[in-house]
């Protein structure tokens, strides 16, 4: 059934992050898609999200996030990329028929640079802007382009629980990404609240959830 | 050298759209990889990014963006689920090995997720908040995680022509993502810079835009 590989592969997280950070990393994607097929795993803990990086991890990852994913002599980056590598191992998140296959990917890269982005931004301008005179005038502005792709999404989810037929990569980058939208962004909505929490039952994330907990300490402070 | 697909794919891009978006849509990454590999294709015109979408076309492509990319009974959307799928067919675009495959998927995804989003906020805030009491503190909030991204890409380039040892669809999107950054941005590195030139010069990017800007007219009105 799965292709589990005989090496145990290794993720980096962060050791402490600022509190608005915590629960919110990319390195829960990875274990949560590792928890699906029931990959053992290690982690490595590196600072935090704005301290120095070394030149090696540099090296690893040219952005200095996390997860860096080791299996062996493979050294990966970006959880989409981490992701697909993971799923091509195991049809339980990626199909191997093409039709299949080309479908999750595209939901998978739909979720990281047609959704994340635009709900981003507002997190972005919301941490930045509190208590400033601009703040409200550029949320105005920059909310239509979230609220156009998730309206998009809902009416393409519709009453299906997963974007396409069975569970996939591209339901982890979007269940998680829709999980960090704000509960006012999600509330015209209630097939992707639904999603969203039919996500969050999962076991796997469950587990993904608790073991970034774990690792993961509230203290580093935000820069200045 | 190839595996040259028989049927000839199709690609969807938009027949007008506003003058500031003209020579910027993602249906210019997919002519270019398809450019680079020499591989004939079909396009499709459809209205403009802000006119109703026929039910059909949001079955293919649920948020009515461009390209959607049709090979034989094979459809995918997202530039970057399509360049993946393109490259597989030739290593020109995507290397056959582990290492090389994996390194050359992770910054695609890189530029996807971890560059592109913090440019686009850029733009999308300075087009609606031109003549905006907002506009300035929202810039000088956002605009550092832009210059983080691109000094840390700039390190990691260094000297070299390119992302890895050779070409591949990890530079078609990247070089594509700067090409959308204001001089202002690049202004600090030179060597993004002259990736950026270095893209252009390829005649596959120059036969990619020339057939962009056939198929392109700008007219279509921005949204009230």
């Amino acid at each position: 059934m799965s292709a589990r590989t005989e090496t145990v592969p290794e993720i980096t997280a962060y050791r402490s992050v600022p509190e608005f950070a915590r629960g919110r990393i990319k390195d829960i994607r990875v274990r949560w898609a590792l928890e699906e097929i029931g990959q053992l795993y290690r982690t490595r803990l590196i600072g935090g999200i704005f301290g120095e990086k070394a030149p090696a991890y540099l090296a690893d990852q040219p952005f200095g996030q996390v997860p860096v994913y080791k299996e062996g002599d493979l050294t990966l980056f970006e959880t989409g990329s981490i992701l697909i590598h993971i799923g091509e191992a195991d049809e339980r998140l990626l199909p191997r028929d093409a039709k299949g296959r080309g479908r999750a990917i595209s939901w998978m890269i739909a979720a990281l640079n047609s959704v994340e982005p635009m709900i981003q931004t507002l997190v972005v301008l919301t941490v930045k802007g509190q208590g400033t005179d601009w703040l409200a005038g550029a949320i105005e502005a920059a909310k239509p382009f979230a609220e156009e792709r998730l309206s998009r999404l809902s009416q393409a989810l519709g009453d299906r629980d997963w974007l396409e037929d069975h569970f996939s990569i591209g339901d982890i980058v979007m269940a998680d990404v829709l999980r960090n939208a704000s509960a006012e962004l999600l509330a015209p909505h209630s097939n992707l609240t639904a999603y969203v929490a039919r996500g969050k039952d999962r076991p796997a994330f469950q587990k993904a959830m608790a073991a970034h907990l774990a690792d993961c300490t509230v203290g580093e402070p935000l820069p200045a």
